[in-house]
């Protein structure tokens, strides 16, 4: 069943221990959208400028991601550039111009209304708001947030993220919003502000799922050589979402499962690998649908005991 | 089937966030055998000094750990003082004083020496080599040590090691020893230096189990409130190679099992946690082998899928 995703779509400039790309297509809803389509048909909702290149709107399109609601406007699309650190655990912002995305105000296409699952990145929590307050019939919303919005936009955030079925953030965020060190005790503070459930994600070390009645902890991935983290996260959040919606869950209705959320966790996990072994969206022009499957299992041996 | 154990006794002084004790039974040997002696038989070999309080002793012998080779000298047992950061990742030391244990020449009872398990702390890299070639049947041995041996004593350490079953180390010697800041490549080098089998430790985030052919990897068990994590590692290896000597568990014979080894890190997983409950060797005062299992059990539901 069909997904929206709303959030940035962007050029990168990245630099790694492993290489250096000036301009590279990236944003979290690129990343979220690249992710979730190998799993469900996916819509983003986003705006880019007049120098957003044809070759990325058709690798986007190879994924039969519907664009409609990627608009179009005169000026430059939202450009990031970022180092990372010798271990990649860290990386320091170069460039942020915002551009076009400054004025970003979602818009969704009439028809992306009644679509069941809503995946919001990254983006204003106010705009979140709108776009989750604008969808009639939903199964299943939720997103991510950053420490910028959870210091310096705290009630909205709050607000917003109450009328969430998922929170999906790290775990230096996860401490940050709810005041506790303990990841425990955090999950319980966060899980008390509206979520029924809470991902947090924690780089190299895996992912764990929180629900006030169970929890679900996997390791990450050991890949042989990291080239680029940049949206492994949001590759995360593409797999996790996009495996419920594939699988037609409502967590309000009677599907709910621990199983079926654990599942999601590991697809998100096998996402997020997979988007760090090449420079940006690369690994995308050439995954299949069969690696994936491998990977999952592979993901059951190292964890199976 | 009786376990060797050869290490540090010591008193020590710990402050973290939940509080101060000057003065406590502590030392790597300790934790290990302690951690052990709820699987199998467990000797210690160490010296203290004559300030050594017959109710260490006690709770040592109460767990059933042999001590005819914990030797007794004059002097002052050795002490170590450290306070951790408030997220507990670090630590600082305050205080090394070696006293007795300055002089340690390990000296094995005759009878210790055709037990089939042995342990060796982090000593002098010499020193485990004596020991390990004093042992007559060996069915397992193996041990740790520490970023100081790994830097100053590299030919020994390596010359030492060579004869080893299993490393285990944490992340941070194990990228150290190999060379390598990627994990998955670490383990391929340290393999290649003799062991069959090598164990990372990462603290809160888990641990993972190499072999050339196979590899496990477990979350850490999420505490409510970690008091004091001295020893826990420690208290891990305690459980890995004790839950192996209780199963007979023979590396080189009919018996190499995955599925043991993986069960072994999780007991040693579950002994760590249950360690960072109280301050020092505390919560094995009252721990019992349900709460073990129990909490074995506990990280099967929460890593399942």
């Amino acid at each position: 069943m069909s997904l929206v995703v709303v959030g940035s779509v962007a050029y990168d400039g990245v630099e790694t221990p492993h290489g250096r790309v000036d301009r590279m297509l990236g944003g979290a809803a690129t990343y979220i959208a690249l992710s979730a389509s190998y799993f469900t048909r996916t819509r983003i909702v986003a705006v880019v400028g007049d120098d957003f290149a044809q070759e990325d709107t058709d690798l986007l399109l190879n994924h039969r991601i519907d664009l409609e609601g990627l608009e179009r406007v005169p000026g430059k699309t939202f450009f990031w550039a970022g180092k990372y650190s010798p271990d990649m655990n860290d990386r320091e912002t170069l460039v942020t111009d915002l551009n076009v995305f400054a004025d970003f105000q979602p818009k969704l296409p009439e028809r992306y209304l009644s679509d069941p699952y809503l995946l919001m990145g990254n983006i204003q929590p106010r705009l979140q708001r709108t776009v989750r307050g604008q969808m009639k019939s939903l199964r299943l919303a939720g997103g991510d947030t950053m420490n910028f919005w959870i210091k310096d936009f705290r009630e909205e955030l709050l607000a917003t993220i109450r009328d969430w079925d998922f929170l999906l953030i790290n775990d230096s965020e996860a401490r940050m919003l709810s005041g506790q060190n303990n990841l425990k005790k955090a999950a319980r503070t966060i899980l008390d502000m509206g979520p029924h459930t809470l991902v947090i994600k924690r780089g190299e070390y895996g992912a764990m799922l929180f629900r006030n009645d169970s929890m679900f902890v996997v390791p990450g991935y050991l890949l042989d050589d990291v080239f680029d983290p940049t949206g492994a996260g949001d590759c995360f959040a593409g797999g996790f979402i996009g495996y419920l919606a594939q699988q037609g869950f409502d967590l309000e209705g009677d599907h709910i499962s621990r199983g079926e959320l654990s599942r999601a966790v590991i697809y998100g996990s096998v996402m997020g690998s997979f988007c760090c072994e090449r420079f940006g969206v690369e690994r995308f022009r050439t995954l299949e649908p069969a690696e994936i499957d491998a990977r999952f299992e592979e993901f059951r041996k190292f964890t199976a005991f």
